[in-house]
């Protein structure tokens, strides 16, 4: 079974890209013909929103998938359809992985401990039904949120060191809220701090061949001055870099995510490829419907941003 | 439209209970007829899962409906069973709702301001598809992780206030290893104690006619010292409190929960509800199999306790 960091230092290094294609579908942004051809279909129903979410994303999955290592579909965009959104979910993570990526499911958990095991049994594991043991849902890592402490923690990082999965804790988010409670100073350094040493002690005992661990921290592009100071701390972790793009941070804010391998960190966008048919920039070289092959430049034109910086891509 | 913080006072005096059931159907615990039945209807797989789940569930509420306001199901032990296991927390939901049941989803979902929207979508408000409001999920409040601050709590409180729901955020859990990011002292004082000013900031615009609020707090019962801390900050919120029972916690601990008014606290049990038919107390006076007898006569026991703390109920 191949280590979770080897994994992904493979694929980052096969498609010469450490970015990572947020799977969020905002109802309102989803391509209108898509959505009518759904609705005549199912009427106007939660299942006509799984559908055209399906139909959008299998079409951005397959145009994205060769310049991406990795997918990260955000979980709360198919709750709101209900049980059916949670299918388009799961069709989803299932044909991202058919196309070799590794998919990054940012679903925040957290919870006491009997509780986060059954979230990392949904999540990264598997529920034994009669002997058999069944995948609620199909991804590779999970985002986890840490404000319970180690024992809302550890149960996914055991579920992920067995089925050789990941996971990512949130140890600064690129909101700017996030400065309320994370910023804090206790013990004469902010929490966010701590947090990271948390971290770092997670992550020790799970190292692949390569020295990077299976648990890796959510560090905000937003934040390029904390990167630096948590990057310190988490040298065998990698970093899920959420805000770049849409939320305001370039390429050159990223330099203090990567260690001096160039490699630790996997950088998200969202809105600004999924969405890029509607920005003058591809809508006019490529016209206002060819949302996949916009999605498509969108990574090709990130990638090479990203080069910049990530030099061990 | 009556106010989540009205109704839920209003069924509190109605049936004499602060009691919540918490709906956290654990797979190895629930009666091996019920498994058994399901897997030979279904086969080995998820949906025979959360069909047994469903069976039990809807039992054990029509058991409790009489005795207690509000039930609280745990979605996690739902996400184990994929899709079919959000298709059995919404038919639990709807159950509970249609036997007059306020229905507390406890999700602690949170993330940065579009997302946490999107989540506020699904589990409190509704999403838009053709012009038509739909509903993901039937519940009346969630809880809500403060981890990402204001800007990942106010989409709740807002889709919340607009359809007469609530929710409650996490300031101090039940859990052991709680203490490790709550506890810091930063500014002085416990980190809980912060939270508890941001709740009671949040809470302040949005009382009903008894003078409570539509935003409560989760406070751990296994904390009495910190929740009577809290509680003299949150004056007009209510507090939701696991920890009872299996946890640990006994009525004994619960006075500090609650206002000058014996009001103010829900208290959760779980497994000592659903699972009662395992212990010894119940089976020994109504058989091994009497699952729904048993559930009932815990939370009848269980209402008499905690009247002798709750001097509003």
């Amino acid at each position: 079974m191949e280590h979770f960091a080897d994994r992904l230092i493979r694929c980052i290094k096969g498609k010469r890209s450490n970015a990572v294609a947020g799977l969020d579908p905002h109802w309102s942004l989803i391509p209108e013909k898509i959505k009518s051809a759904a609705i005549k279909e199912r009427g106007r129903t939660l299942a006509a929103g799984a559908a055209a979410v399906t139909r959008f994303l299998t079409g951005i999955i397959d145009a994205v998938a060769a310049h991406v290592p990795a997918v990260k579909p955000q979980i709360a965009f198919y709750e709101q359809f209900g049980p059916s959104g949670l299918e388009a979910y799961r069709a989803i993570c299932e044909h991202a992985r058919a196309r070799g990526l590794i998919v990054i499911g940012d679903v925040k958990r957290s919870d006491t401990g009997s509780t986060a095991a059954a979230y990392a049994a949904a999540h990264l594991g598997g529920i034994e039904i009669g002997g058999e043991t069944l995948e609620a849902f199909p991804v590779d890592a999970v985002t986890v949120n840490p404000f319970l402490g180690s024992d809302g923690v550890a149960p996914f990082i055991d579920a992920a060191a067995k089925a050789g999965k990941g996971l990512f804790v949130l140890v600064k988010t690129s909101n700017p809220s996030s400065a309320e409670l994370q910023d804090l100073e206790a013990n004469g350094e902010p929490l966010y701090i701590t947090l990271a040493r948390h971290v770092a002690r997670w992550a020790e005992p799970h190292a692949g061949s390569r020295g990077y661990s299976l648990v890796g921290a959510v560090v905000g592009a937003t934040f390029p001055e904390a990167a630096r100071e948590i990057r310190g701390i988490i040298r065998h972790s990698f970093m899920l870099v959420p805000g770049y793009g849409a939320q305001g941070a370039g390429a050159a804010d990223l330099k203090p995510f990567y260690n001096e391998d160039g490699l630790g960190a996997i950088v998200n966008s969202s809105r600004g490829i999924l969405f890029a048919y509607r920005r003058p920039e591809y809508s006019d070289r490529f016209g206002p419907d060819a949302w996949q092959r916009a999605a498509e430049q969108a990574v090709i034109d990130m990638n090479e941003e990203l080069r910049m910086t990530a030099k061990g891509v």
